[in-house]
């Protein structure tokens, strides 16, 4: 894979309880020679399962392509009912530069994908994030109102929700936001109650559009966990907001409340400064540099395994 | 470099003052193609200096000796006075299997540079940890008794002290420990106390020789920095007591003196699993995997700097 157009791929999936409908997906993604699937994360409550595709540009483009048509194919959004807001069966499809590869390469991508993912499947597609045309879309949040069920009829009333590509009116499948943007940690806390209201009051706390912590966005969802509920993150300026400070924060509020953290999951990948910054904070030391963990300074190959049928989750 | 004998060797050298004296320590370790001096890490107080040097294994053996060429001739442990126990200007060699290398080879390497070694400088050399020749060799502190000073006595009186090769007496530069080991932790946490006392008193709770935490080596330094004394640590067995365990204990048996931590350091390298385990932790997560770490997973080049002249410390 060459280097100077690495990126990743994102794509979320409304799907995350048929494990052979999830197991099809993965093996379309996993297909393409250039293109490595390198983790799938699941989750039933949610009824999404979330992709991370990375290699070069072209390879993984055709890699995303394979999992919409199977997406396209097997997933009805209305018979879907999950916790997660979505609007289509390939819901978000995000492009993420890495290492050298500039920004610009992930918004012709995202274009490119959109267009093609538009015209193959008679699907339509917004432009987020930075691949955005319009500034009231760059919002995923934004595009999202509604969701599948609210979009027909606003697509059928209100010119301003047309499409940026494709048809005005859609089928089973939905829409899809295709964007491209930096990476960012998507990381979902439980907490020891049945009180939704409690994950609703901190998610408000922490998230920067109810004036929270900037680049935190939250949402609380119900759990099928006994006696629990989760408050879901995502968090897009690490610089500003580090994970563990969320985190804490979240702990924090949660213990103000009376309410007891329980476990954590990262959905997807973590960038590396991310996991040091934690590590750091933790231990006491001003900072830790990759270039200070022994696999990465030798250069060690294959430090990763990569990713086997029996880690498919569910 | 090939995988198949990829290694790390860690040199302890007493010198952590001079800078010129520790550059030119760093040029040599450096000089080796294929040998990757990665981290220098100087105490002044300690009066020594860490290189962390990796590669293939005869490049990384050429590198370490042009660098005891250089302590040998530089350093005079008959001037040198550290808190640091020390037997050399060279003081310890281990050699650190990396990747798919068996420990073997390891083994073999530190037998044939402590030949060359002692042969070609007249020092002697003990062998330690897995390349120990006698049982009550394998642990360093047993080595180190009586440092540099008591050493010259013992080395006249005691043939149990006599070297495993090079000559029965040495000159300024002292004798040398050279070994073969599994990869370690060197960490230190400063306290805000004067008082050496409580350091000493947490190093013995902590410590697996006083019935503290198995694999864990603790000792309690002053130190230069005004109100502060240190408490040191090499943890030799991260399955065993992880990395962030120790440190929690060590901050926890502080505040229970009514002692508060100050920061802490990492000397060397930590390995991946180290660094992981310690971010799981502090964020409730029940593991994380080096695949979920972007970088590593997307196996970007370069992640890693190489170590620049303006890094050294002092």
């Amino acid at each position: 894979m060459t280097n100077a157009k690495l990126v990743e791929c994102v794509p979320n999936v409304s799907e995350g309880r048929r494990r052979d409908v999830i197991e099809r997906l993965s093996d379309a993604a996993a297909s393409v020679a250039g293109a490595r699937l390198v983790d799938v994360h699941s989750d039933a409550d949610h009824h999404r399962s979330v992709f991370t595709i990375v290699g070069g540009s072209d390879a993984v483009e055709e890699s995303v392509l394979r999992l919409a048509a199977v997406a396209i194919e097997h997933i009805d959004l209305r018979q879907h009912r999950g916790v997660h807001p979505r609007i289509g069966a390939l819901d978000v499809v995000p492009f993420v530069p890495l290492a050298a590869t500039p920004m610009s390469v992930c918004v012709q991508l995202a274009h490119r994908f959109g267009r093609r993912l538009a015209e193959a499947f008679a699907i339509p597609v917004y432009f987020y994030g930075e691949a955005a045309l319009l500034p009231e879309r760059r919002r995923l949040a934004d595009i999202r109102r509604g969701q599948f069920e609210g979009l027909t009829e606003s697509l059928a009333h209100d010119p301003g929700r047309a499409p940026d590509v494709g048809p005005n009116t859609f089928g089973p499948s939905g829409a899809t936001a295709v964007g491209a943007r930096q990476p960012l940690i998507a990381f979902n806390i439980w907490l020891r109650t049945s009180d939704l209201a409690v994950g609703e009051a901190i998610a408000r706390v922490v998230r920067a559009s109810s004036g929270g912590l900037p680049g935190v966005q939250a949402l609380a969802f119900t759990s099928s966990r006994p006696g629990m509920i989760q408050v879901s993150l995502n968090l897009t300026d690490l610089a500003a907001t580090p994970l563990h400070v969320v985190v804490a924060k979240v702990h924090e509020e949660a213990r103000c409340r009376g309410v007891e953290p329980a476990e954590s999951e990262l959905v997807g990948l973590a960038p590396a400064s991310a996991v040091l910054g934690t590590a750091a904070a933790a231990l006491g030391l001003p900072s830790l540099e990759t270039r200070q963990v022994l696999e990465l300074a030798a250069e060690i190959p294959s430090v990763i395994p990569s990713l086997q049928p029996t880690d498919l989750p569910i």
